[in-house]
């Protein structure tokens, strides 16, 4: 930081007032190092800087959402993005998902019933599955916007964060007509903490999310703007990430093998690619939301997880015999004795 | 930075995920050197952390704005504030506005006549006119809030960057009954680039507005928090606080003299006791907005200024005549040089 702010001269810059759009430079890294090797054409007139990837989604109801609007999303989804899609008074419906994401039968069938302004998605890693929408339906997806003239909103923030498995181009990538927005953030990949993000989009999208972001914060924070731009341009990022992969594929490794090992027979997980989070799914009439209360308070268990049930808005009981396993925050070791003692505890309750 | 970052270890806390609250010391900051000098008692729960002082009216705007609200206004006002309110579809109605401030009797009227759910008010060193409200009328503003039930929203920006006269408590401080909400700002005092702000209001307030927050982008940016914490803690402040003050008075001192020498007879100009701007309302029948286009394009003048009629939301050409000169950022030789060029041009116009 000092180096940065002091030799490199970039400290009043980080201290003055900056374009809404973002820092120039950091518009530059994320065409050309983040987008391009993903095939995404693009320039920096179509990137915004936001404060987090969340930010983006927010930004984006505020300009598309009406109340009443309605906006598609997965089977089970994100929640914080439902809260603000709620916030905009916006109705959630769900389309199906299987072991390779969103079915897009499904969404074409929703998409005719209920004109949705917005489909949400999360391709990659997903929350909470951790599946991993194939490369078909990325491009069906991609079309069935173009069609039906309905916006695709690609979340992607744990796309980078891959251990296994080939690397596969986000739904943008076959956007030829503007209608998918990306939003992806820089909390996995550079700092959760900076509250930096960014939106790619066509200009014309750009254009009216700009006023948003002015209304809402005037800019992203300049200070960790000027500090994540140098990291990339001082090459740092491709060591860091890297190190971040390595580190968080042994955690998943430690995790799926764990779970495979202790968890009751009928136990089905999902095996990710990548990202933060595995999906389990246990045999038998199980409530999570229960079990987590007992889990978190007996001293033999002592284990969190997060209970399906949050994650579908269709309510009525859906996922109440789920639960997403987080692996990025812990060492292996932890998750090993973690796993096991949740194991032996679910054991004996289904 | 990298004193605080490295010798003081925060630099973990900068870069992880933060509480949506905001900095917990930097809340503690806040309410111990900046609102109990001013009157004001408050606990650090009453604080919200925002990105930049808009932020948070943009955020009280998400939480009690409906469409077709109405918002009470000052006359003139701060545009970026109407563009906010309007973007939630709020109706702004404005209120009178004398040498003293925003005139309680026809606010007192106009909240009988519309029943605003806001009144937005901006009482020290106004912009765009630089005026204060007078302490008689803080202590009525806040006492309407409390009898009407409309929430008073102070934006409170400059109040620190005074250069003379006396001090005046925040209308938040004559408020009993939790109906002031105080939107306020470090870019004046500590860099507008961080994008930091605050909001003080009542614990009910800001429970609302954290899931405003949470859904707009989680917290606000850790590594400006940590930063302008330490720049506190380190008891850096009051000499900073000198510093720009010594530095902007003799601004404001070289711009009014500048006017009351170079402009036509029958000008008037506020007197701004701090803060950035000054108001000038030219005589006769002239339009600043033609004035500007010809005054930054001839290379005899060369001069910028914002034309008044913006910053009114009645149209009908309410402050064509004015204008908002800003003596924030210029040393005082060229704003000599610039007021007396843009004198000698406005001479010949009016």
């Amino acid at each position: 930081a000092n180096d940065v702010l002091r030799v490199d001269k970039r400290g009043i810059e980080a201290l003055q007032y900056g374009s809404v759009k973002g820092l120039p430079d950091l518009r530059e890294v994320i065409v050309n190092e983040l987008l391009a090797p993903k095939g995404i054409d693009a320039g920096p007139e179509n990137i915004l800087i936001t404060s987090g990837g969340l930010e983006g989604i927010n930004l984006l109801c505020q300009v598309f959402i009406d109340p009443g609007d309605v906006i598609l999303v997965e089977s089970p989804t994100f929640v914080h993005c439902v809260e603000i899609f709620e916030m905009f008074q916006a109705k959630c419906i769900s389309v199906a998902m299987d072991e390779h994401g969103m079915v897009p039968e499904d969404l074409e069938e929703k998409i005719r019933r209920f004109s949705p302004k917005v489909v949400y998605v999360i391709p990659t890693f997903h929350n909470p599955t951790g599946r991993t929408l194939s490369l078909e339906r990325r491009m069906k997806i991609a079309e069935l916007g173009s069609r039906y003239d309905v916006l695709i909103l690609e979340d992607d923030p744990y796309r980078d964060i891959r251990y296994s498995g080939e690397d596969l181009k986000p739904i943008r990538a076959f956007d030829r007509t503007g209608h998918t927005v990306l939003a992806n953030s820089f909390s996995k990949i550079f700092s959760p903490g900076s509250r930096l993000g960014y939106v790619l989009a066509s200009e014309r999208v750009i254009e009216k999310l700009l006023d948003a972001k002015t209304a809402t914060n005037s800019h992203t924070s300049m200070l960790p703007q000027v500090l994540c731009a140098e990291f990339f341009k001082r090459g740092y990022y491709p060591a860091h990430h890297r190190m971040i992969c390595d580190l968080y594929r042994e955690r998943r490794d430690a995790m799926i093998e764990s779970i495979d090992r202790h968890f009751p027979v009928g136990t089905k997980r999902t095996f990710p690619d990548g990202g933060l989070f595995t999906w389990a799914e246990l045999p038998g009439d199980v409530n999570t939301t229960e079990l987590l209360a007992e889990a978190t308070s007996d001293p033999e268990v002592k284990v969190a997880f997060v209970a399906g049930e949050g994650f579908f808005i269709e309510g009525g009981g859906m996922g109440k015999n789920c639960m997403r396993l987080s692996f990025g925050a812990v060492p292996p070791e932890k998750i090993r004795i973690g796993a096991e003692r949740l194991g032996r505890f679910l054991k004996k309750k289904v």
